[in-house]
């Protein structure tokens, strides 16, 4: 998809395709949408760091909390959205043996405890030795730090996931969606 | 559930309860949380419409834009949330005559052309003459005043979802969330 062709899209062409590219924040596409017409992919992704930046500590906190635990509970019952599937399976992490699980079950469970929200880190960036090393040494970070971290990991994760549904994404995206305003 | 009770939720519990008290914005209620305890209802719904004023006015934009038409798309292929299916059926927009559903429809259309995001009303606190009768005028409104009174309406319903919430949630909500933080 072409960027003439995201500039034509209705606002809820947009979030159909948009929505996920923060995890279960349909609401930044939703915003940016207000910003067309867009030079370049590189336009959205600017338009949407922007408006997280422009959050208060307690909103950027909130895009961390609408994240899944990496190897948790929504893994475990299948509610993780497909973006995440995919990319903790790209990291290994949806095929761990039960110890392996349970460490990271406790360190997560450690983490949450300490900052108030989960873990996250760019799966597709990272394997899984990667991603127990990060968690094991970002448990020690200052908070106010860690918040910085935790939202670099989340515009790493936007960045992909925005490329990905601009080589890929067309018109089957929008087979479900009403006519166009 | 008392005050004490909701100051007691981790995150993943209170996003799980109040996630949609702003249609699919779990981000508003990931936020909040960061505000606890709270003293009381109003005090969560202070946080919550200082969090929504806060935003520029894109990103109230976007908040509009997450909200189902009403009598829409979304009501007709079952995708509405339980939220605004009790909301819109309450109303009388969900057993339309075809000739009423066909004219709010084109409505629709010319209020979304018209402002980019979708008409909203608190279907609540409203019956079907008198949504049709504001659709009607607020067509005329200039969009910095609909955004405005559109914003209005986003809190009149999360008031009464937050006091209904209040009211009837229990242990019941919690069935399937992970073991408490």
């Amino acid at each position: 998809m072409d960027i003439s062709a995201v500039n034509s899209l209705s606002y809820e062409e947009f979030v159909e395709i948009f929505g996920n590219v923060v995890e279960k924040c349909p609401l930044v596409a939703a915003t940016v949408w207000s910003q067309r017409p867009f030079s370049s992919i590189s336009d959205i992704e600017t338009a949407i760091t922007d408006f997280i930046d422009g959050l208060p500590n307690a909103g950027k906190e909130g895009i961390l909390r609408c994240h899944p635990d990496l190897a948790g509970w929504d893994l475990q019952r299948g509610m993780l959205t497909p973006e995440s599937q995919a990319e903790q399976s790209h990291a290994g992490l949806t095929q761990l043996e039960p110890a392996e699980a349970a460490h990271i079950s406790a360190l997560n469970t450690q983490y949450k405890q300490h900052f108030g929200f989960p873990f996250i880190i760019c799966a597709r960036m990272n394997d899984k030795p990667t991603i127990l090393l990060q968690l094991h040494q970002r448990l020690s970070n200052k908070p106010a730090h860690e918040l910085v971290r935790a939202i670099q990991e989340v515009k790493r994760i936007c960045h992909l996931r925005l490329h990905g549904l601009m080589c890929h994404s067309g018109p089957s995206h929008l087979n479900s969606t009403p006519p166009k305003l």
